[in-house]
Parts: structure tokens; sequence; C-alpha cells
């Protein structure tokens, strides 16, 4: 009995969209990685821009809003020479209630050649590239708590630029572990290249012992979750998080699980630290951490870009 | 006596400004419907770019939110290599007190080469070609109940696409006659193409008798107008009038003329269904009917972009 | 003791900075008027695009919302080929509580090449330039009541394309001459230039005399103020000080200090009358005059676009 095809990959096995980090074979893994790579310095030089998507179009459909994550993408598909649309979706015709299928089929028919997707629903990018025509990519911006498969990519992209080698490294996600799309694609990107120990950190409301089904170590207090860490991956606290039953306030989650210079020395002495961004800057994480010296949150944004031009021109040059 | 000049034309009946349907001669409707075969290619190609208005600007002017069409002109421009600048009017100048023909002229002054206007006022892309500077051009992209031309233009690309000849041809109207733009510009245009019968289909109170005047055969029934059709083109049920007087209910009007595939078997077998979009599915047509072989509704979408292309490059390169 | 280093300048003099027209040396200044010239021919060529700034990222960073003003930018940079990126800031992470330098680093690592920069806040501007990394551009777009540095600039530009030499000109700048960043540009961009007088002309409440102090001549009366000058700057009246206690009646206003033909006769027979839109007709200047012979309003806007081209340009060729 054959098993179901995965969704992203193509009769030949490449990658065709770009769906979640779950799934992905580590080959194709590495081939992101490394394709990246090469993009990075192109952001470096004098003329950041490269032929590859001339002539293409690249939609960014975002049913949610997003500046930040569609500004990566567009700047992304700028310097590969793609012809960039922004559909802000919600004012349009989704609300005239046209189905998400047939806003699909509509924008599929005027040639584009790339979806970039943010869904408030999980699976939203998943229906989208099942109903897309053979030459059309789909590549997910975030869907629901579902997954951030771009996000989850440069997080990989940056440990391995700092650390290179994930066999022996430990690794602490930190935060809202439970409604973290961001998490879930680290993990899974995490487990892809075969890092030694994945944990993940915070009070029992927000990382539930469950969890340890993934795979991972389930750490209640920072002191266990960060000892002899390599990387830490501190999360966003959603502010809407804080006023429900899931946390005490602000000032007591900040007292157990934000990240202050001392409680670092925990971790290795070269251990990173990373963070998706915005940062709540004294709410998870204290601004001596965020601008020291084992910060790389900044980089992470510039690796970004490589990973998400990569993406691009590697879905762009394979059909289903 | 000279007789006022078509305002869409230069002295040497070149087209200038694409304002109605209404107006212009049957040479330059086939001109552009010829120009678009040519660039319907170009959206099949790898490299879906064409130098022809490099170095140009062209202005969206969005005095009301239309994404989609927005965004058709917007891919037209680019694949045509045009710098676009988006316009979201309504919250800018235009707030501030400022006339429409001021509006006009800083832009213009600019150095603009194309706007793109869509407005809800009937006329205003009129006044504004009356206005502009002899090197500037303007194209309706619909004005209040007035004109949707390139709607036009692309549905008479779409019959002679799949019907080639008009001299035979039943086209049916089907809807909301009466405060539709688009079927405004589509009797215009085939008229102007010699279809031998344009029929109009709806209640009395959407369309009245003396819609006759315009040369077309009214039918208050499917069955009357639907009878040996070749073409029928769904008009979209603007939600709005379901809660007015003018209508009975939704379930009721779609009793009546909703195109079932039933219906459709009064027309000729190989008759083509085509609709503006977006779709009301289970309003206005039945989605067995939307999904079925008879719809040309997608390909209609990407023959809007060539028509597009097709009237933007054809303007650019005539002077006043 | 060495000063404190002009944060618009680098070591060699050059420009990195557009941050205001104060304390930019003469040489500067016309340098920027020099290069702009260049540029307002390449506005009325066919193909209106220079290579200069392609591969080049910029960044539209709008946290009060201007569409006039962010189109002149966006226009002006596509003309040089660079890729823009428009950021509604007001509704993107600004609202997730990321600090305003937060939020530059982050985009900065994206590898960003300029920052157009219009903030409510003085100095805001002044603040990002610096913090951003030495190849990071910024252009000050409008901060607060502080400068609009382009605006003043292409008046400078427009009083020296239409009366060649500064030394022997009367510069009225007429209206709500305290609240305008327009002014304040203007005024240091008159005195950089060596123009013989500038006058400020209108009620206490908006030209109060204290303003004596910036070495220009306090004119309560239109009479006075318009006598034997060359050049005629109209501001706008902003409609919220009508409500306020600033000023009486809009008609009463208009009559005292709207600019008429009679009135405008007051000046020398070949003065120019400009405004930096967008205008208020009737309230502080005549349609006779806005659309008279001695407006150069509209060339103005062309020229605006010249001059944004060379800061743009010159500040990207110059590293802090």
């Amino acid at each position: 009995m054959p098993h179901a095809r995965n969704p992203q990959l193509n009769g030949n096995g490449e990658l065709i969209h770009l769906l979640s980090v779950e799934g992905l074979p580590r080959a194709i893994v590495t081939q992101i990685l490394d394709t990246a790579a090469n993009f990075a310095s192109v952001n470096d030089r004098e003329v950041k821009k490269l032929p590859l998507l001339r002539g293409k179009s690249v939609f960014n459909l975002f049913f949610e809003n997003s500046t930040r994550t569609r500004t990566t993408f567009e700047i992304a598909a700028k310097r590969l020479s793609a012809d960039v649309l922004n559909l802000d979706i919600a004012r349009s015709s989704a609300s005239k209630g046209e189905s998400l299928l047939d806003t699909i089929a509509n924008l599929s028919a005027m040639a584009a050649d790339l979806f970039v997707v943010r869904h408030g629903e999980s699976g939203a990018p998943h229906l989208i590239a099942r109903h897309v025509a053979p030459h059309v990519h789909v590549i997910n911006a975030g869907d629901g708590r579902h997954a951030h498969p771009t996000q989850g990519l440069l997080d990989m992209y940056t440990i391995r630029h700092y650390k290179q080698d994930f066999s022996r490294l430990v690794v602490a996600i930190v935060g809202d572990v439970l409604h973290s799309r961001v998490a879930r694609s680290d993990i899974h990107g995490l487990m892809t290249l075969g890092c030694a120990e994945v944990r993940v950190v915070g009070p029992r409301t927000l990382v539930p012992c469950d969890l340890a089904q993934m795979g991972v170590r389930v750490c209640h207090t920072l002191q266990e979750g960060l000892a002899d860490a390599d990387v830490v991956i501190m999360l966003r606290l959603q502010n809407e998080r804080m006023s429900g039953a899931l946390l005490p306030s602000s000032q007591e989650y900040f007292k157990c699980f934000g990240l202050t210079p001392e409680k670092l020395q925990r971790a290795k002495p070269d251990a990173i630290v990373m963070h998706p961004g915005p940062i709540n800057r004294g709410v998870e994480i204290d601004s001596a951490v965020v601008d020291g010296r084992q910060s790389v949150i900044l980089p992470q944004v510039g690796f970004g870009i490589a990973v998400r031009m990569a993406v691009m021109s590697i879905v762009a040059g394979n059909d289903a």
C-alpha cells in the first residue's frame, strides 16, 4: 500500500512547496541552508540583486496582518528580481464572501508563480497547495499555531552558522511553547538535523508534560533548562496570555523565566541567544542580554532574508 | 459644423485614453484584442516580462477600494516593466479637502505617464482625461454605474477566443443589468463587434423594459433568455440589492435566475459561461456550473491581464 | 576642544544623512541643487530611469501617514532603480510595543541602505541616524514641527531656477510660520544661500515677534510683507488652527492674509508664488493666484522629485 505523497515534494523528491519543517527530509533542509549561505553574501554586496526570479510574479497573501514578515518576503523576492504583489486580503474579495479557494483560483489565473501565505487558520497553506496548478508554488509564512517554517529554517541556519555540527548540541527553547508555531518548527528542524538534545522550558500552563511525546525534554525551571545549553531560543510572550488564567503577572513571569545575564551563566560560556522578534524587553528577556555579546538576534534577521531567497529560488525551479 | 472630438482618440484617430467601450471604433477594439492576443502568450512564458513601459510611471488611483481590479492592473503594468505607484486616495490628500483636479495636477507634475482610475462617481475618469497634459493617459478601471471598459474588452476577448465570429452569436447577459457597469460595457462591445443578438435577462426591477432602447432584447425569464444562446454572461448579484425592495429573498432569486446545469441546457450545447467575479456560489450561479466544462470564468481572468497590458501599451505609444 | 560632529556629514564633510537644512554647509546645498538639475531632465525623458541605486533597498518608514510625500520619495527611488519597501509602521510592530530603535535595528539587519522617515515627533530621524550602521542613510521626510528638509531644498531649487541669484532677493513666507516645518526649513535654506531679506508674515498668534531672533523680518500685515517681494511662499493653513483660539474665522483670515491677485500687486511684477501643497483654495490663497501666470506651484512638485533623487543618490554614495 503506497503512503500518501509528501505534499511538499514532487515525484522526484524535490521541494515544490514549503508548508512545514515537519516532513522535510534532511537532505532538503541541508539544500535550503546551503543555498541560503550563497545568498547571505548577496545581501552584503553593493548591488543586492540576482536575476533568478526575473519575470516571475510573487503574491504576498496576508490574511493576517504582519508587516514585519511580509517585508522580509517582499525584500527577498525583490532581490531575486521578481515582481511582487502585496494583497491585503482582509480588506478585499474575502470580505465579499468569496471562498479561499476561489480567491486562489482567481489569482492563479493571473499567472502567479508563487504564493506566500499567512493565515490565522492552521492548514490553510496546505489546502491551497493541494489546489494550485503544477507550476504554482506555496510558501507558508505562518498558519495559526501550526507552523512558521521559514522562521524555523532561519533558526537552523543561525545555529549551524555559529555551531556547525548539531550532533553534540543542547538547545533550549524557552517560553510559551504551547502556542508557538516558531517552537514547533524549531523542534522539527532540530530533530531532522540530529540535534543531541532539545529542551522546552516554561511554566506548566505553557509547556505541558505531554510535549515530551515530541521527543523533547520538558523543563519547568530555567535552572534545569539552561544548564550547559549551547543555544537558547527565547520565545516572544504574547501579551494576551498575561491577562488570562495561564500566567501570573508579567513581573512574576520575568522573575521565573525571563532571561537575565545571571541566569544565562547556567548555559555554556559560548552559548548563543536567539529570539524571533519582536522583542519584549523586560518581559521574556532582559535588555542586557538582548544587547549582550552572546545575542545573535540581529544576525538572525539577515539570515532570514537569505533563507527566504533560498526557499523561493528552490521551489521556483521545480515543477509538480 | 465639426462634432465634439471623441475624448478617447487623438487627431489621428489613435487611442489615447480608455474611458468607455462606448464610442470606441470597431478598428480600435480589434486592435486591442489583437494586441492582447500577443500578450496572452507572454503570461505563459518562463519570464513574463516585456520592456515596453520601462521608465514609465503608472499611478493606480483608487478612490474606491478594489484589491482585485487594482491587482490586475498592477501585474499588467509590472509585466510591461513600468514603475507602479499605488495610491490609496481615500486616506490621502482627498481627505485634506483638495479637489480631484488639484490631486491630478499634482500627480501629473511628478511626471506620471498613465493614470488607472477607479472612482465611485460616473464620469470622473472623463473629467480627469479632459485636464491632463498631452503625454498623460487615463484608463477607467470602473466609474460609478457607468463603465468598466477593460472588463468589457476582456469579455469580448474571451468570446472571440472561443467563438471567433460575432456575426452569428446570441449572447445573454443575466442578472442585475440595471446597476452593472460591466453589462453596460459588454453591450457596447457586442454592438460594436456586430453581435447578432444581445439579450439582457432578469427580473423587471433589475432589467427594466426601456433597456430595449439600447438595441438589446429584454427577457424576464431564464427560459426565454437562454434559449439557443452561444454565450451566457452571469453578473454578480450585489448583496445590498437583496435587502432593498428590488428583490425577494436570495433563494427566490436563485430559483428564478440562478444558473444551474439544468437551466443551462436551454442554451446551445457548446455555449460558454462567463462571470466577472467575485462569484457568489449558490446566489446567481450554481457551483456545478462554475466548475463545469462550459465555464470559462478562470480563463477570463488571464485574458484580463493580457487585455490590460494591451490597452496600456497602446495608449502609452500615442500622444494627444 | 573639538565641537560635536555634524550628524549629517562624515569625516570628509560629505553628506551621509539629510536631517535638516539647518547645519548644511552652503557647498552641500549647492551640490544637491546642481545634482537635482541633472535629474530634472531625466523626468522629461521617454525612459525616466537611471541605474544609480540598482540593488539598493529603500525603506519608506511612515510613522505618520502622508500618501503624497511617500509617493514623491517612492517615485524618486524607483527612477533611480532602487527596490522600495513601504512600511505602514503605525499598523505594524510599533503597535506590538517594540521600541523605535529596535524596529530600526531589525530593518537594518535586513540590509537596508536608506531609510526615509516621517515621524510625528521632532528629532526622531536624528535619533535613528545616530544608531544606524555606517552604510545606512537616513532622510527626514518631516518630523513634528521641526523640519521638512527636502521640501525646503525643493523650494530653494525652485527659487534658484526662476531667480538665479539669491543675494538681491526678498522672500516672503506667509501664514502659520509658527507651526510649519516647511517655513523653518525654508528660512535656514534662504539664510545659507545668502538671501538678501527673508520676511515672515502673518497674525501675531502664528508669527510671534521673537521669530526675529532667527534673523528674519517679522511682518504682521500682508501690505508690509509683500512690498517689492521677489518670491512669495504661501503656507498651508491647517484646519485645526481655525477651531482653536489662534485664529478668527476662515473668512476673517482670508481677508487679512489670503493671497489675492490684488494683494499680489504689492510684490514685484515678476514675483513668483509658491506653495508646498495641498492647497486650500479660498483659505490661504485665491484660485486666481493658484492658476495665475506667477504661480510656480506645479513646477515645484516636479522639482521635488529631482531634489529627492539628488539627495538619495548623494547620500548613497558616501559612507560614514
